[in-house]
């Protein structure tokens, strides 16, 4: 059930949202279109398959280690389009800004826009600004909308999963959100936490021309697991991960057992989660590890007709379950 | 010179924001698709002259005198893809709510979605939601960026201005402000002010078939006066508007008189600007006068070659200069 209000858990990427998302949004917006609840939709016009999503962005606070809303807003949205296998091509820029931000903080994240949107070669086609009163502290939301557009060749979803088939990701888990996290905690110029926060357009193309890439998802908020669970409840699959073959920072292992957060549920910026035939994933791997946004890839699990459900092989052999993230982790991460 | 804070006023559509877009965003984001400042980017793929716009929505109250923040969110948008020529596709729709909010009003709004994209005919094709922290009373800030398709016949810009254009108007001026400005006041049920919000694509297709037009936008945020103001400065001519020939609804009159505003600078939100060929003019009129969102259209004045600027020509003859708006009329109109 829906609660009476909005909670911040009903943004945090897990259930709550979830639900919010098919009780309320899909009952009056369902469409072919977005009914998939992936990152974004592929529309199919008489011009070509366009493909087009949507994020906003809240992260508090604005400047983190390894990046800042800016740089996070290009690449959350051209990483939605590249795992819908597009080639992302403009993005839109909608800015809110609380007034009093300061023009100079404005500028140091237009520049990050700027130098992100260059970095991932897509361009800024259209543009709003609203400002909005008082308050405290330094505010801004940003949203962007990227367009691309699919070559007709490419066929991804989670309707092509096989049991069998590989789980593959480009590296370490929990670093955006552990940089966020040690960032709001005011102890940000004194860590090695970086956000991964990376455009992985360039990498998510060299990986669909080895072929054999049955469906892609970038897990930010929620994390890795969350986005296993979306797999799972769309397929009827179970996906079994190995701990032992996961990435994970000392730094991130230290801070999420302070918090008492899972890093499988910590939200990640610069990570791409690749399910592929079996035989094509020491292919992909390879390819991978020779980019630098790949360097730490591997496979990290399989795909398996039973049990369902999402689940961790830990060091020990045992099968823990993975459940779709109930409240939140941090809020406000992106 | 841009303030070092960020200020009401930046976001209040008239040449504070003007400054802020030329010396900060298209400092940082100019391109060939960005540049003309228009209501959105035209961009020429392989596939089509593709039309993308993006709009974020803060009004307050969410609900005022004939609509809400979802029929402004799904209208602003439609309307400003149909100024460019463009049939609207499909919206993107991004979602940043204050904890706090109650569903059942996040419901209502949702509704209102729905039955304004049905009314456009566009469909909704991405999502995305946000919730921030607390913070008193309901907030929802909304943006939505539409995708269209022009066709390769129609060109429209303001370099097909000439003098002894026509200026035409749908209808009355000052609705959408006036319905807002009385809503906040708390009296909106006790007025038969009704902001004008509502889709013009319907009529721009049938404004684009009789012909003749140089080019069109809508006046939202600064009102009649901002939007000429905006066509002076890129064409370097004269516009000259007849007080006599503008429509005014009496309450918006004594509602504009009360507060000290001026209806021309007051935003609308179911307007269409069209400057088109002189000879046109009348068969425009009377395709408009036909259609239930234009059946107060009229001539309301001329392009001239001089004086420059942007003029009102009053009842008893005289020319009074409007100039851009400098600060703001409502905060948070739209």
């Amino acid at each position: 059930m829906i609660e009476d209000r909005v909670v911040l858990g009903h943004g945090a990427g897990g259930r709550k949202m979830h639900r919010l998302i098919r009780q309320l949004f899909l009952r009056y917006f369902a469409n072919p279109a977005l009914e998939p609840l992936a990152d974004g939709a592929i529309i199919d016009t008489d011009a070509g398959r366009l493909c087009v999503t949507t994020d906003s962005y809240v992260v508090q606070p604005l400047f983190f280690p390894g990046g800042d809303i800016g740089r996070l807003a290009v690449t959350g949205t051209v990483n939605d389009l590249a795992v819908m296998g597009a080639v992302p091509q403009v993005l839109t820029l909608g800015m809110i800004i609380r007034e009093g931000l300061r023009v100079d903080v404005l500028e140091r994240i237009c520049q990050s826009i700027a130098a992100t949107a260059q970095e991932a070669g897509v361009t800024i086609a259209a543009g709003d600004t609203k400002v909005i009163e008082g308050g405290s502290g330094e505010e801004l939301y940003i949203n962007t909308t990227g367009i691309g557009f699919v070559d007709r060749k490419i066929r991804l979803g989670p309707e092509f999963v096989r049991s069998g088939d590989a789980i593959l990701l480009n590296g370490g888990i929990g670093e955006h959100e552990a940089a966020v996290g040690i960032a709001r905690s005011g102890y940000g110029s004194k860590t090695r936490i970086q956000s991964d926060c990376v455009p992985l357009n360039r990498l998510v193309a060299k990986v669909l021309a080895v072929g054999g890439v049955r469906v892609m998802r970038d897990p930010t908020r929620g994390g890795l697991a969350t986005t296993l669970n979306e797999f799972s409840e769309t397929t009827g699959l179970g996906f079994v991960i190995n701990e032992s073959a996961l990435c994970l920072r000392k730094e991130v292992k230290a801070l999420s057992a302070l918090l008492g957060l899972d890093p499988l549920y910590m939200a990640n910026e610069g990570k791409v989660v690749i399910i592929a035939a079996a035989e094509a994933a020491p292919r992909i791997v390879r390819c991978m590890r020779r980019l630098p946004t790949g360097k730490a890839a591997g496979l990290i699990g399989e795909v398996v007709r039973s049990p369902q459900g999402v689940w961790l092989r830990t060091r020990l052999g045992s099968l823990r379950p993975l459940m779709m993230l109930e409240g939140e982790q941090l809020p406000r991460i992106c």
